[in-house]
């Protein structure tokens, strides 16, 4: 435990936790021991930056204050979400791919029936938004349940808005028999991630773009089926290329088509155009695809 | 950008600093990238891991406040601190080798002449501690500013005493012509290093002590040399071999010497026997010995 310079003193640290009880936290501590370390060695990192690294954490953390959390955010940018993401979610075979949650998934959220409009009233582009869940061999999936959020037509979500009385632009449908779910909405439109705190220095810093592409979150989960975090883009969103939390993909990129005035697909009378959005999700079975 | 999985996301997150202007920027971000990303591979980090992570990195984030730096304090038991010292500083041939500052160094503290007591009237063991300033070639350095703090006899740094009203066991001296300081306090006594927050959750989790073995802070400086920061352990201390946060070198542990009630080398009258450290700083020229 004496003597230690920056070659020997890894191999000391790890020592420490070799009382550890728990097998994974051991696992977990000296993997990321050994990292940290190598990062310091490899930067030569200097005592100014030791101390801007603490300053920035502590930032950081004072942000991470009740609706918001820097963290996460620094996670998404750093690309660590949607790793562990990929990690975890392996999308086989006809499988739709993962994408990360983000920070504007809210627990609580209204249950909304087929058909209904979640817009509550925002102005932008009527959406009509229709799609199945399916498993990996086509078979519909019944009473699946299907968690839609989004932002405005600002680029905000309603989480953001001071003075909003309910939830707008998220509800939780159910499939119906032939696993189906439809609803009305607007189109969402791009927007930055917040740039205000610590992370915004940081990409500026960095002269990183902020703007996410524009999507529609969705999260399907259904008895016997792994969990589904992804959403959909907009093909067309000119910062497809360049989503500052890496989320997006190719599958997951979706053309709206247009439709006239009239009677919509689910009998709705509708007196303005309107954009649809189609497409069908396909879930993994608990245990992986057979 | 589009598709990324588990192997080719680290690349492209890379690529997103291609147009960081400050090379030592773009440098460390892409280090800790790498390393972040490689960390999360090695372990195959789950959901809860990183949330329990997020948590663990906001809570340390909110106890840093005020005179609390409990992200210093995670720097220090992962043992970065002190490989960041390593790193920037190596002692050269005979030169006295660093320590970490640790978290109760203060700005603002008094100078006091050579003699003086800095005990305040606390209770312990008094202690006459006198020390000279070299080079790394003997010669003494006269006019060196020499920043002392210890703990008390519980242990406890002033600052961590509420309604203190002046600061005590801590002081800047200035050496003599022949390069000596002298002065009197009271021997500190070992302490853990504060375990009610997320830190100390971490070292009871994985069944680190939290003891520090007791020491005295010595920050050196002097004109044309190389700042030393270091500390002076006690040999005999039953934590020297368990330091949570890897500061203990062989050449940094002395024996205190025991001295009887009488005339102190410095003509001062002891009623009662007191203990005796005594130490030659040797500093390194700055550029590097010669």
């Amino acid at each position: 435990m004496q003597n230690l310079d920056e070659h020997t003193i890894t191999e000391s640290v790890l020592a420490t936790f070799q009382h550890t009880q728990n097998p994974r936290l051991k696992t977990i501590l000296e993997s990321l021991v050994r990292h940290l370390h190598g990062f310091a060695r490899e930067v030569r990192l200097t005592e100014d930056e030791w101390s801007a690294g603490i300053d920035f954490l502590t930032r950081t953390g004072h942000m991470s204050m009740g609706g918001r959390q820097e963290f996460i955010l620094l996670s998404d940018v750093l690309g660590l979400t949607m790793l562990m993401e990929s990690i975890n979610h392996h999308a086989q075979g006809e499988a739709t791919e993962n994408s990360v949650l983000g920070p504007f998934f809210v627990q609580g959220r209204p249950a909304v029936p087929n058909g209904g409009d979640i817009s509550g009233g925002l102005p932008g582009t009527p959406l009509y938004f229709a799609a199945e869940v399916r498993d990996v061999h086509g078979t519909p999936i019944a009473g699946a349940s299907v968690d839609i959020w989004q932002s405005d037509d600002d680029g905000f979500y309603d989480v953001q808005r001071e003075g909003l009385q309910e939830a707008v632009l998220r509800g939780q449908f159910t499939t119906d028999a032939q696993g189906r779910f439809w609803m009305w909405s607007i189109v969402p439109a791009a927007y930055p991630i917040p740039y205000d705190g610590p992370v915004g220095q940081l990409l500026t810093a960095s002269e990183r773009p902020y703007m996410r592409p524009a999507h529609v979150h969705v999260l399907v989960q259904a008895p016997g089926f792994e969990r589904l975090t992804t959403m959909l883009f907009l093909e067309g969103d000119p910062h497809l290329d360049n989503d500052p939390v890496f989320g997006v993909k190719d599958s997951l990129v979706k053309v709206l088509e247009q439709a006239p005035a009239g009677t919509a697909p689910d009998g709705t009378p509708r007196e303005t155009p309107y954009s649809v959005l189609t497409h069908t999700f396909k879930l993994t079975p608990t245990g992986g695809a057979s």
